[in-house]
């Protein structure tokens, strides 16, 4: 009856605001298990199990979460988004999808990622950018921001930048890039790298911040990358401000 | 008790997804309401009676709706931004308060307004943008889109971009500026001018969608507009896509 198992690949974009996170939790409603079963409604014969390469936190926002699953159905690959689209709640979509070799793995096979961390910079809070940008009403230096950053670049430890609860044991990572663009009052951090620590990117968006509200000086954030202490890094920013930008696999 | 009545200006930016309209309705929470409420908490003593610029249709958004009422309250003008901020509902902000001459009306002075138009051009829904963009599948032709933009330039008879229901009689408008801009996905069209019938803005986008399917030449514009016949412009864009940026007041 079936044409075979296909591993499907899907990209997803979600409004993280009103889910627990990627991952299926007891108690609570994920992004994950809202995925699966609508995946579950097209193809009720079997049991999906998403595999995404990123769990993000509460609250966080993917523009491309890539996620991987094995099916025997015969819908034809192209069409599980527009398919999964009428099914979804509106706040989570999905972008793409396509059948990927059998041994492709979302979490394994990615090479890194690409995460934005959006400030609106006002002197009062914004209500549009209410679940979507961290508030800063303190006046921020890009230019310190830019020059603090430029330090992230490169290999290091990270420690310093990693919450507690992390499972990774390899604080080593790699950054290749880490812009500030500023546009009125919004100010979005990109940072490109090979790697994340748990709660990396909200830590460095926090020490940034610290850094353009002149709490400390640019060139603070090398030491603190030495001390590989998470109390001389900055607060971690809320995660209403992050976004999942992109995955990177090797092609 | 009183040091005199106060002329209160405010600037408000909201999330019109949770509100029917600026306007207060029975049976249906308005914006206006919602600040006014607010206003009454901070001055118990007074019914407030706001007058705002623009009577913004449900859904539709506003970065800087200006409103203005009269108070006979002590709290300095500049204050009431912050002291209604901790009161208002996340999704409605007072980004400025200031203290304007008495003969000041947010409605009668205003000689322009900008709005913006969000277009979310891709293949499938956007999640994050569900309420912010009118999504359009079919890819549009941007090119095509700016020169039939450049036509609404000057003073004209706006009648064939005016929904039933207006209540305005002069119908010729002027319209200084009508730009598009393309970042991604998205595409804004920004229109300035010195004044808008009722849905002008919406018919326009509507319209400019048309052109830039292809269903429509550029140079139509020029005809639709003689015409003064609603049924040769195209359909009235959807409300969530449309942003209140700025409102022009003579110094």
């Amino acid at each position: 009856m079936w044409g075979g198992m296909a591993n499907i690949r899907l990209t997803i974009e979600y409004d993280g605001t009103n889910y627990h996170g990627w991952q299926s939790q007891s108690n609570a409603v994920s992004v994950q298990e809202t995925v699966e079963k609508a995946i579950e409604i097209l193809v009720p014969a079997e049991k999906c199990k998403l595999i995404a390469c990123s769990r993000t936190d509460f609250g966080v926002h993917a523009f491309a979460q890539v996620a991987n699953f094995i099916t025997g159905s015969d819908i034809p690959p192209e069409r599980f988004a527009p398919a999964l689209n009428r099914i979804l709640p509106e706040d989570i979509a999905i972008k793409h999808s396509e059948r990927v070799p059998d041994d492709f793995h979302s979490r394994y096979d990615a090479t890194g990622k690409k995460y934005r961390y959006l400030i609106c910079n006002s002197k009062y809070r914004s209500a549009l950018l209410r679940h979507r940008a961290c508030h800063v009403s303190h006046p921020l230096d890009i230019e310190k921001m830019r020059r603090a950053a430029s330090y992230f670049v490169g290999r290091h430890d990270f420690s310093a930048f990693q919450a507690t609860g992390g499972s990774i044991r390899d604080t080593r990572k790699i950054i290749y890039s880490c812009t500030i663009e500023a546009d009125g009052d919004i100010i979005a951090i990109e940072v490109d790298g090979g790697g994340f620590l748990y709660n990396m990117v909200r830590i460095m968006a926090g020490t940034l911040i610290d850094v353009g509200k002149g709490k400390c000086a640019a060139d603070v954030i090398p030491d603190i990358i030495l001390s590989r202490n998470r109390h001389k890094a900055g607060k971690t920013a809320p995660a209403q401000g992050l976004y999942l930008v992109e995955i990177h696999y090797e092609k």
